[in-house]
């Protein structure tokens, strides 16, 4: 497989062409971001742990029966990816109150919700990745009802997989953020990553009655190192990769 | 029937309790808001207008097989309706891109839309009635699975409806809020008002290629009185059901 030449750069991702038009060279950044860019910071090491981190939950969905764009890991910050036609949405879910949802209702941050709650936000760093329905959804044609069931339905069956792989590594699963996409061959596939960076995750094994926070509200609530707190996470998610057998963790 | 004690004072409406307990009393006021309370004025004849615009409509609706807590108007000011339990929702239907929807998506105004939108906000001054979907309504138990889907089947017939009495008074009914109650039966009913404080409606009848607002967007947008857009409503409505024959109109 060859690395040719930059499609794109995001906030903490580069993504480049291969000689497969199918499949993508992408790079973990050590840019973290927060508030739609508004604070920036480099942090050393976090490209390396979210390129591991994700890479384990995508082989850990995968033994669960949820498929990704994930191909395989390449070197610390490198992976290969299918190429995705990606839908202009970030697709929440959340199963406890936290962040803007907690903000928005006037909700305490920790109150668990009856439901999971599946969100859709346009994105769009002009206009704050507002929040959108699914009628809104439809009439701007972001996507046509059929792959917006599919995409749905994808979203919930990547929660309940989600949830039980942290709970099995003492986490709870606040809340996270996924993105889809549309293989060449039109297969609705979950793309993007799930890291620290994407997900709410809360230490079960705090017991002190404050939260512990494993993700990125550490760097957006100026709280502390996120590497000490990542590096737990991905600590916590190779063992239990191990102890499933999974055949390509190394 | 009795008037009673003061049950309620909005922004727009009183409600007095009569000596039917399923009945109240409602009292339409000269005030007009904006901006969740942060514009008000007092406009001579605005309650009355709107009285008789929404009895009107509710009676158009009615001939159309959409039921209301609508029972009759008493005066140029005064109205009886069922008393209902309301659902802690504002119930938005749009048809072309307008107002905070427009501005969200960075949508030119006037857009149409390739389907009717159903929104959902939280009822909540002091959150700004922030957007909320059914997964979060049924999280938050403003509703349950079997209401949400009553008002959400309801807020669409209604949409139809209206869309149908507009047309045969050359309105474009751009978009519109209700809101939804139980009765102490437990049936789910239309409630609240629908008038040019509540729905956006551009007159058809002007060619220049502007937009001739017949709403409180004239109020809204310092663009002119409301009056004589709210009177040109009342008097095509008033005409369009005595065409129907509509026996409680005089």
């Amino acid at each position: 497989m060859e690395k040719l030449e930059q499609l794109y750069k995001g906030k903490a991702k580069k993504m480049y062409a291969t000689d497969d038009p199918d499949v993508l060279w992408v790079e973990y950044m050590n840019q973290a971001t927060a508030g739609n860019g508004a604070k920036k910071a480099q942090i050393e090491g976090k490209g390396a742990l979210n390129n591991r981190i994700t890479s384990l939950v995508f082989e850990l969905l995968k033994a669960r029966g949820v498929d990704s764009h994930f191909i395989k890991r390449l070197s610390d910050t490198e992976q290969l990816v299918r190429k995705m036609t990606m839908f202009p949405l970030e697709i929440i879910m959340r199963n406890v109150a936290a962040g803007s949802f907690a903000a928005r209702y006037g909700i305490k941050e920790g109150t668990p919700l009856a439901n999971p709650i599946l969100e859709f936000c346009l994105k769009s760093d002009p206009l704050n990745d507002p929040f959108i329905n699914d009628d809104g959804i439809l009439a701007l044609k972001l996507a046509d009802r059929e792959a917006l069931d599919e995409i749905s339905r994808q979203a919930r069956a990547v929660n309940d997989a989600l949830l039980d792989i942290f709970a099995a590594i003492d986490v709870e699963l606040v809340d996270f953020k996924i993105e889809e996409g549309r293989t060449s061959g039109g297969r609705i596939l979950l793309a993007d990553e799930i890291t620290p960076d994407t997900c709410r995750l809360w230490d079960k094994k705090d017991h002190s009655g404050t939260v512990e926070h494993l993700d990125k509200d550490l760097f957006r609530r100026d709280l502390g190192s996120i590497i000490p707190a990542y590096e737990e996470i991905h600590t916590r998610l190779l063992s239990l990769a191990k102890h499933e057998g999974l055949a390509t963790i190394e």
